[in-house]
């Protein structure tokens, strides 16, 4: 049977989102793994559940399929800001404390502090010089790890073999390339069949 | 013993961390609980993570931080963008996997999808109308439940009784004022000494 990965991002964000997730359900096939969108229907979602608002059954179900699935493929483009989406870190968060692997992309390859550092010297300014520690207008520190976002994120994506594809892509192609995507699949085929632990690393682009 | 309270929050890169840390271990104490800052020591921190870049370090302490206490309680003042900050959202989605009652709060009152509009306005647009479906510059959904954050955080808060505690501040007290603080953790005191499952539930401004 194919290993089930829940496919975490925004994506659902976007117009026509089933098309979306048919076209990555297809490329995860291709790649010999089921991929579950959030958007999937829960095969016996529980009757209660008809009684909760819309946001509250959306959030459930989302946890529901995390815990069915092997691993998570996160889309960690980032959204509105320096870092992914908040809803995929929640999940990813969730994925990694049930001990699922968890494996990122994101089409854009620039830093965390470089696009902190870009956030802020439109909202404040940024205090500090290169090599020193930088503060945004608020006084609150910026990262300077040389990571790809938040290093929770990173670390959940090390801590079971996961890897990190990143790709630099033009910004109208940015929510709609599946290059890097695609890559993410292969290496979380590749890594859901060999037994055992395999290092975290990142792929650049 | 006292129930052991993880302070989740960006208020870790405020200048003078571990003075901040302190008065709001305090407070907790004044309430009867433990407050665990991500800044702690762990107490027998395994000696090979010595070896690790610190990044990794903090985030496997974060984490066995939060699996050694009994729940989370989260600071959502908006970082950075119209949402939380992402190493609060994960820790918080990780909490959620672990069974860990989920308490949050705010220094802003205003909900989520003004918040988001307004970013928008900022950054390329939003096109859509009052009662109607909302998209920003790159054509991605603005969500519309009447919540405060990301759905998936709501309900995390929801799931096991937590509360959520907004307060409306002068922006310049936003990281500072610790009064919506003290009042979520009197709200997490009370449904920690309360034996069952309570409602979760809003309190506003």
């Amino acid at each position: 049977m194919n290993a089930r990965v829940y496919l975490a991002g925004p994506d659902v964000f976007l117009p026509g989102p089933l098309d979306w997730a048919a076209r990555r359900r297809s490329i995860c096939a291709t790649h010999g793994l089921e991929g579950i969108s959030p958007l999937d229907a829960l095969p016996d979602e529980p009757a209660d559940w008809a009684e909760l608002p819309e946001w509250h059954r959306i959030a459930l179900r989302n946890e529901a399929h995390i815990r069915r699935c092997d691993a998570l493929i996160a889309n960690l483009t980032p959204f509105r800001g320096p870092s992914a989406d908040v809803g995929t870190v929640y999940e990813i968060g969730f994925a990694r404390a049930l001990g699922r692997p968890v494996f990122g992309y994101a089409n854009v390859a620039e830093g965390f502090t470089q696009r902190t550092l870009d956030f802020a010297a439109t909202h404040g300014g940024a205090i500090g010089s290169p090599g020193a520690v930088w503060r945004d207008a608020d006084g609150l520190l910026i990262e300077r790890f040389g990571l790809f976002d938040n290093l929770m994120i990173e670390a959940a994506i090390v801590a079971a073999g996961g890897e990190l594809v990143l790709e630099a892509c033009e910004p109208d192609r940015r929510w709609c390339d599946l290059s890097a995507f695609e890559r993410c699949v292969a290496a979380a085929a590749r890594v859901l069949r060999e037994p055992g632990p395999a290092p975290g690393r990142t792929i650049a682009d």
